[in-house]
């Protein structure tokens, strides 16, 4: 690739332009660069030349820069080929991290990953949020950031946290239906302060576990995912960026109705998605006390039920956004292939657009919400190093 | 404003660059000049030279071109003031001008609207479309043109066309729920045939009237805009531009399910919002033959119940779109404050997002999706002329 096709190629020439913009330029070529090596297959600094249409000086230059920064190693030269041998590039995995903190209804989590996004220390922990006060539930979720960091002993330079509910775009938790008592939270801020000052970005945890099908899972650029516990959320990825609609807060699926005059909501509405097809419907409706049963054996009829309640809510989106694939996951993705027929099929019957709307399950091992809420610490760095 | 503010300022300096890059440069400025005078307040040569930071001589040299080309006109100086007089520039309101052409289930309508917009000559008329077949409903649509554009008098450039149902990227109308012999039919092509070769873009008719409301009613940058008629379909406007979805077909809100075991739907399914508040249902509901008559007199059950299905199908759309406003058109507009009492009613108990959704009826008097096909054509020759 040369440098007339690269739209995003600010060439680095020194003597034009005032100070500010030399920094500019510099800033942006530095992210370049990471992008480059970020990219996957091994690189040289011959290499970051040839493929960004920088010069080889201007290259180790900002290769020193980001060496001494931390956020680069430079391997020993593979042996064997021709030529002068070459001294590949990696992302520093002893450099700045990301940590990951999830406080879902009933549990929470922590994580660290480091600049490649591989996760380095991970924990999870019961804790049940709906009877506690939100403090509670934020120092135990910060006794487990600590415990995480400590194991990983990476540089953590900022945090994600995951939440189950809407997400201002101040970045308090405004509301969380299956968290009564978390109304206006400022968990962010909270976080932060007994995690010695960390910067704590909130997310919503169906737009993060979207992203991690995106990043980890290999999804194609235009998907809605749709995860199925206590609380049903909904993330959506359109052209490989998440949408958050007007007001940041899209993909509410779960409160969808699908039977007007359904059962009362946590939302104040009535007959919403969560209510026939959340993990507390689903375990009613099979007649068990725990997920384990549930998903060892899900009755046929519990996976119909669950399946048309699904299909009527997505079809309404899939009508709505025009996405073309749908992905279960959480509790969705454990019910397997009978889920996906029932959720097909009801898709079928309701969805105007052709072609049909691809259904599957998430990807196993992406990590999920609380592997991405981390790893958005370590993409914005890369991305402004 | 000076030029280092306007991030969208090429300036002019030849010499520089190749043939090709002058040859970009000025087309962008003209695109920029043409911007200023479309603005709004009347404008000088000096007055484009001071808000766009180009020099006098550069904007003289673009004005006697755009003069040229018919886009513009330079009217007597106004008198009074002191110093020189300036000469206002306006938009040549016999330049290039845009056609506008409507198919729907039961009308045809088109219109011519000038370099402004402003509507120069518009015809509606009644046509049956969901027993013809579609090349009678393509002829009769290009009579129609026809004998606007010979009224109007303007050389036009291009066509759009507002159909009723889902427009693929390619432009070809896929499938209208409610012209079940319209599948896969080439509409842009035929009626570009029969006016002769003018390109003709088809779009959706609710897409369409979400831009007339941007554009000539005042919207702001984000709402949902749903229309009532024989078919229900919505425009979704984001950040000032429409949402289209992933791939081109978003707004189906007319077949989003607002009760699942309803009556069965013209597009396959079941309960959809169309069945429930559509023009038929509503017409049945009140027991009257015609529109008139439900406007004249709506009944109290029947918005109340229009009302209600629009709600529910509305509320998913907020949860998921996270819109803050919604506009009522099209026959909606027409019944009034009663059915905006209704539908907000019905959002405030089922919507998750804060503050409130704002609902309210179109604006009158914007020219519709027939307007805004035409307008789109002469937006896009003034952004690249």
């Amino acid at each position: 690739m040369n440098s007339a096709s690269r739209p995003d190629l600010v060439p680095e020439s020194p003597g034009t332009g005032g100070a500010a913009a030399g920094r500019h330029v510099r800033r942006h070529n530095l992210a370049l660069v990471l992008r480059e090596v970020a990219g996957g297959e091994p690189v040289s600094r011959a290499g970051v030349a040839a493929r960004t249409g920088l010069t080889r000086g201007t290259v180790s230059s900002l290769v020193e820069e980001l060496i001494a920064g931390g956020f680069l190693t430079e391997l020993a030269a593979a042996r064997g080929g021709t030529g002068r041998p070459a001294n590949p590039l990696q992302l520093n995995r002893s450099g700045p991290a990301g940590l990951g903190v999830e406080i879902g209804v009933d549990h929470v989590g922590a994580c660290v990953v480091d600049l490649s996004g591989a996760v380095r220390a991970v924990r999870t922990a019961p804790s049940e949020h709906r009877s506690q006060p939100p403090a509670a539930g934020v120092a135990r979720a910060a006794e487990l950031a600590a415990e995480v960091i400590a194991e990983a002993g990476l540089p953590v330079v900022g945090a994600g946290v995951a939440l189950p509910g809407v997400v201002g775009p101040d970045g308090v938790l405004q509301r969380a239906p299956n968290l009564p008592r978390w109304v206006d939270v400022a968990v962010g801020e909270q976080l932060a302060q007994r995690l010695g000052g960390i910067p704590v970005t909130p997310g919503n945890e169906a737009d993060l576990a979207a992203l991690a099908e995106l990043w980890f899972g290999g999804r194609p650029a235009d998907f809605l995912h749709v995860s199925g516990g206590i609380g049903v959320g909904a993330g959506i990825v359109l052209g490989g960026e998440p949408f958050r609609g007007a007001g940041g807060r899209a993909g509410e699926l779960g409160h969808v109705v699908v039977d007007p005059d359904g059962p009362a909501c946590s939302c104040g509405g009535r007959g919403c998605l969560e209510q026939a097809a959340g993990q507390e419907a689903l375990l009613r409706a099979a007649g068990v006390p725990d997920v384990e049963q549930l998903v060892a054996a899900p009755p046929a009829t519990v996976l119909a039920g669950a399946g048309r309640a699904l299909g009527i809510a997505l079809a309404g989106a899939v009508n709505l956004l025009d996405v073309p694939t749908v992905v279960l996951g959480g509790l969705y993705a454990r019910l397997g292939n009978g889920l996906v027929d029932a959720v097909t099929a009801e898709l079928r019957a309701r969805v105007l657009s052709r072609p049909p709307v691809d259904v599957r399950v998430s990807q196993p091992g992406t990590g999920g919400a609380l592997r991405a809420a981390a790893a958005a610490v370590v993409r914005e760095r890369l991305r402004h190093p």
